[in-house]
């Protein structure tokens, strides 16, 4: 029997046949809005049984197109499971709906008192379930850790229907396979996560945040490791250059800072913890490290007004340049000294294959996304010459220690590229694992691998 | 052709025979010793061909029975694999092999100022590899985590010997599976694990440390929820109640704080940071909420010597109650709130069961050891009563959130409770991944599963 929550209408059909990733469209078969878990769970099992794929969806934020339903099929949203169930102020914890948006869990837990760190910057749309989906990371990673760092557990479907709770209410646990942490980053290819047990955090009591001018974008990038090696441990460092910077104020319509867009590189650093001294005093270090690094000018914030103006340059970045026109983005990751050489890479393919790049990102953690904008180039070359160019630039990624994706995921845009990081016979147990999850393959299907 | 380091003399197969699980001993056919990578490798490949099951070994500390050779076959003892390969200091990791000892790691990064924080209590002889296999905890997991948040990477072999390598240099990865979080933990069940990337933290610069006393045990544990509830988050919080002490002092021949046995719980309380000013303001507020929640009497550390004073009594306790006679130990963990309750009800076990219990362990993340002693009781009530106990236990246990285990593993002595904790499908689950890393069920035989 046909389950309810689902529908097949044109305008919801195509209202859900892309997410955030580049200018992507395919068109499910349907769309289904359950409501609750157990509608979910009747969805799950009435496909199954049809061999109907299933592309479980939550904000829709994503840049590597982990939802986009490339073999049809019914697009499942969770967005209706919104529900914070739980937030255990004694235990620090809270169980929430996959389908929770991520500023309303923090905003939600910061009137307690506590801390949900994981803040990407699509935070007022995505969801809990898909920032779990692709291990999502955000500003705060390089003190906090991922999204994977506060998955304590999971409940959710096999495609199948029949349902799988991992882990636990705690912080430790070794009891079994971690299958919440398989989970964690999947991309919705092995089950359908409905409900998480994440843990909190004490909410930190201040926060102060420099933004720091460097002559040139590679000097900004050399300076992270030199600020990392003073044994303070910085919430954010985030890395802009010039270009970025003038994306920035055009989509703004403002300059923030006077000046700013004078310099090739800019880093925005943040500090937390319980006294305002010691941050006083970190910042001043910071500071003191970054000029010897060869920064030239600092802007300092001591209240949270001050704060949120110096983020919110940085936190438009993404839709200001991906609004600007057809892209795609990179979202490399490397050990941290492989940063400025990174850098200079993506700037030299730039010159060979003829693109403009605009690099910015959480450098702190060696994540740099790589924006490489359409522009005037011919489809041609944006077809068959760019994904060379991509290619050889994971290369050099994967050659220094790191991987292709710091926090978007593999999805459907760089799947292609999964060769260069993973021998045939690790693909192929990864392909296996997704076989004794999945064995008919209707779970998100077309994604991860090439 | 029978490989190179495999010895079947008596005397190392006898000591290879055991870990520290209460009394059990299995003999193995012979034991492995590589001295290389690839001698390792020629190892599995052989057995692999010859049916033979591989028991990979470490420092042989487990308390689960992790590495007991329960069906014969070979161990393959890590422990010459012990080379620390890279300290890298500007982008805070370490390579490591397998066999490096704990401690030997930890006071390796601290001579160039960093820190690996996971830290066992048996870290003097316990191995990255079987901390790793076992996502060991220790005294610092409430604010650090355990050995799972400083795996980045592993290489490992798959059963025939072909190689795995998992995750990168850097702190953030979402590119295919998490395979390295799905072997943290697998207890050498899904491959050989021989290389591990680390991350390491700048190492905090100072470190303040209290004991408080408590007149009952059970005010002690409920303290514990109080503390955290006012926004610090202390490095350790470390329980011992009064047994427990009673213990170490016989064991230590020495009574190290006047009047510590007279008290039904001890808390044992760490913080760390930058500032000394700050740690001492922070255990004045703890000390203040540890006094209003019940505390009567507390001892404060502020050198080196005097801490290190403070940790002896506790870190002396596993091997002082083990020591003393059989036992059987539960490593229960549970959210904070419910361990007055837990401590009650082992205390009720006991009382029905005839058992006496000595408890202590890692309050701080929930995480309580229960000791068992089997002291008079007859071998009928022993090996087919306590069982049951221990089944009321768990139950209770995993009722209230909690897990079978925090920080100590399955292996052989608690897969019997497995069902209490998972559903058949998610047991069958957890089987199917086995079978699709290690068909022929070769790997570490008799562990995890009922």
């Amino acid at each position: 029997m046909w389950p309810t929550a689902v529908d097949t209408s044109l305008e919801l059909r195509e209202r859900y046949s892309h997410d955030w990733t580049e200018d992507l469209r395919f068109l499910p078969d349907a769309v289904a809005l359950p409501g609750s878990v157990e509608v979910l769970q009747q969805i799950l099992a009435y496909a199954y049984e049809q061999d109907i794929p299933i592309i479980p969806a939550g904000g829709r934020t994503g840049l590597s197109g982990g939802m986009l339903p490339v073999q049809g099929g019914w697009v499942v949203s969770l967005e209706k499971l919104n529900r914070i169930l739980t937030i255990d102020t004694a235990n620090l914890y809270a169980v929430v709906q996959a389908g929770v948006i991520t500023q309303t869990l923090q905003e939600a837990v910061e009137t307690v008192g506590l801390f949900y760190p994981p803040d990407p910057s699509s935070r007022g749309s995505c969801t809990i379930g898909g920032n779990i989906a692709h291990n999502a990371g955000g500003v705060r990673a390089v003190k906090y850790g991922t999204t994977r760092e506060y998955v304590l557990g999971l409940e959710a479907f096999l495609p199948d229907g029949r349902p799988l709770r991992t882990g636990s209410r705690t912080l430790k646990n070794s009891t079994g396979y971690n299958l919440t942490q398989l989970l964690v980053g999947s991309e919705g290819t092995l089950a359908v996560i409905h409900t998480a047990i994440l843990k909190l955090l004490p909410k930190p009591r201040y926060a102060r945040t420099l933004l720091l001018g460097f002559p040139d974008a590679r000097s900004a990038v050399a300076a992270v490791v030199a600020v990392l090696q003073k044994g303070i441990l910085p919430t954010a460092i985030e890395f802009m250059e010039r270009d970025a910077v003038l994306f920035g104020q055009a989509y703004l319509g403002e300059k923030l800072y006077s000046g700013a867009d004078t310099y090739g590189g800019l880093l925005l650093i943040e500090v937390d913890g319980s006294v305002p001294e010691v941050l006083e005093a970190e910042c001043a270090e910071i500071e003191a490290v970054a000029f010897s690094a060869g920064a030239t000018q600092s802007w300092y914030a001591q209240t949270a007004d001050e704060r949120e103006r110096l983020w919110r340059l940085r936190r438009c970045l993404g839709i200001a340049v991906k609004s600007s026109g057809p892209y795609k983005e990179e979202d490399t990751v490397v050990p941290r000294t492989a940063l400025p050489d990174l850098l200079e890479k993506v700037k030299s393919l730039g010159k060979k294959y003829g693109f403009r790049s605009v690099c910015y990102g959480h450098v702190g953690d060696g994540n740099l996304h790589v924006n490489i904008l359409r522009e005037y180039l011919p489809q041609k070359v944006w077809d068959e010459e760019i994904p060379q160019a991509v290619e050889e630039l994971f290369r050099f990624v994967v050659a220094h220690g790191g991987a292709l994706s710091g926090e978007h995921g593999i999805g459907w845009v760089q799947r292609r590229y999964m060769p260069i990081q993973f021998s045939p016979d690790e693909l192929a147990l990864m392909k296996a694992l997704k076989a004794t999850f999945d064995p008919k393959g209707l779970l998100n299907p077309g994604k991860i691998f090439p």
